[in-house]
């Protein structure tokens, strides 16, 4: 397995950075994960413009020029034989002194892992997964916002370990307020009667690139769509529930704390839009 | 420069970690910051203490035994020759598939960081620094505890980001309430009336280890204590203001937000606290 390591391609093995890269010391970084369908990237600038946007906002600054960033990652996955493929840019603050200051690291680490996609399991889409409300809170935006794409990945860590203990799939975290928000690593949308709605980006989430993608083609399939703020009791009264991120697409989920969601197997809404995903998606790929 | 790292000692530039640490990819880690003084290190076995319940509460098996790390701390000084010395101990999940969940981690990462103690500058002591209230807030306590003495450090920098952007020594932030919370590394305590008044851990803070030494210097020297809640317009008429950390010690304030505190310089009670922490010192080397 060949990694990007700042300037080269090394060996997995070889693809170390140094115990003082901040992103080590601090999580001081950021990334993106991207998916690859026979060689071609899903919705590459988007991903490549939210990564910018999260630098920007811890003061990063991007080593690679816009336009080198195609050629990379075409050329991660040529070194990996790769087709359908999951990439992962990390971008760190580099290697510097101890301190808080970024100024003590003169240059950005850049790591690209590439790696064959492994798909989430067939009976998961056929039968929907289990979700739990989870204590853990998802991070408060005025703290860290849940819009910088950040290597500070504890507070969803956390929600998955207590998922994981109860059982569930994934955890379902609700802001200081007590709104839903999002799951550890896909956003979440219920349908009711027929409108699909779910949580707005000013409840404290990531703007899910997928989120983007399916409420597009929820809207030009005609289905109404609402995002807002949801307390989590409108979950019981849901006909229908799914998650969405880049490598699991649009999964089904069919309870949320041993309460089933509708009829508690995937909805007519969920498949439609699955179908619609699917049949759309080479305009998405570049 | 000789690190420790998992099982020995290695040059500086042999110590790295894999670019798929979970500590690297996540900041799913935590962390310690000692201080020798002499070679013998400040409250020890509240450091180590806090080490465990930190890696307690994010689920991470500490590989170290509880006896093996002061001559490990020691043999880590001794290598750099180091008398007065600043201790960093990191121990992440460690390296492991992409994946939030720990358990593809087989082994933790142990690093030890030792280096030459650099001191503030005296004249710092002597004169103050300036503090700001930051817009940032500190993290929420539901969502990632600031117990949690983690590697997830963006809070804390975007904090410190700020604060530079105002020419302030340091940020100091609130929580989602809007009480005080602490500095970016280090606790906050300001002095009314002779009363020693700093924000208790019930507001997101960490419970420092020398804010616990100073509270106990104050309470044995008869200083009325007071641990609440305030708003930061308390510190508008506070007589004194410092800081306390490892390797600050005690650092006097001598304004927020270009509000001199007091009378802009140094106070009676900060002074005398700081000759009692230095008095007293011995007793809390081991």
């Amino acid at each position: 397995m060949w990694i990007f390591l700042n300037d080269r391609f090394v060996p997995k093995e070889d693809a170390m950075v140094s115990v003082f890269d901040h992103g080590f010391l601090y999580g001081d970084g950021v990334y993106e994960t991207l998916r690859a369908y026979g060689g071609r990237i899903f919705m590459l600038r988007r991903h490549l413009a939210r990564l910018r946007r999260s630098a920007n906002l811890i003061g990063l600054n991007v080593p690679i020029a816009e336009l080198d960033w195609q050629p990379l990652l075409q050329e991660a996955m040529k070194r990996n034989v790769l087709s359908d493929a999951y990439l992962r840019i990390t971008l760190s603050r580099g290697e510097g002194d101890i301190g808080l200051d970024p100024r003590l690291c003169p240059r950005p680490t850049v790591v690209i892992i590439s790696l064959p996609l492994q798909p989430y399991p067939v009976h998961l889409f056929q039968a929907g997964v289990s979700l739990t409300v989870v204590g853990v809170r998802r991070n408060l935006a005025a703290a860290l916002s849940p819009q910088i794409k950040s290597l500070n990945f504890l507070n969803n860590i956390l929600a998955k370990q207590e998922a994981a203990q109860k059982g569930a799939f994934d955890g379902l975290m609700l802001n200081a307020e007590g709104y839903i928000t999002e799951c550890t690593t896909s956003n979440m949308m219920f349908v009711k009667e027929g409108c699909v709605c779910t949580p707005s980006v000013a409840c404290g989430i990531l703007d899910g690139i997928t989120r983007e993608v399916v409420l597009s083609l929820a809207h030009d399939e005609g289905f109404p769509i609402q995002e807002g703020c949801y307390t989590p009791d409108v979950l019981r009264h849901a006909d229908e529930c799914f998650l969405t991120n880049t490598t699991m697409e649009i999964m089904p989920v069919c309870d949320i704390d041993k309460h089933a969601v509708g009829s508690g197997v995937p909805g007519p809404v969920t498949g439609r839009l699955r179908e619609l995903f699917r049949t759309k998606l080479p305009r998405f790929l570049e």
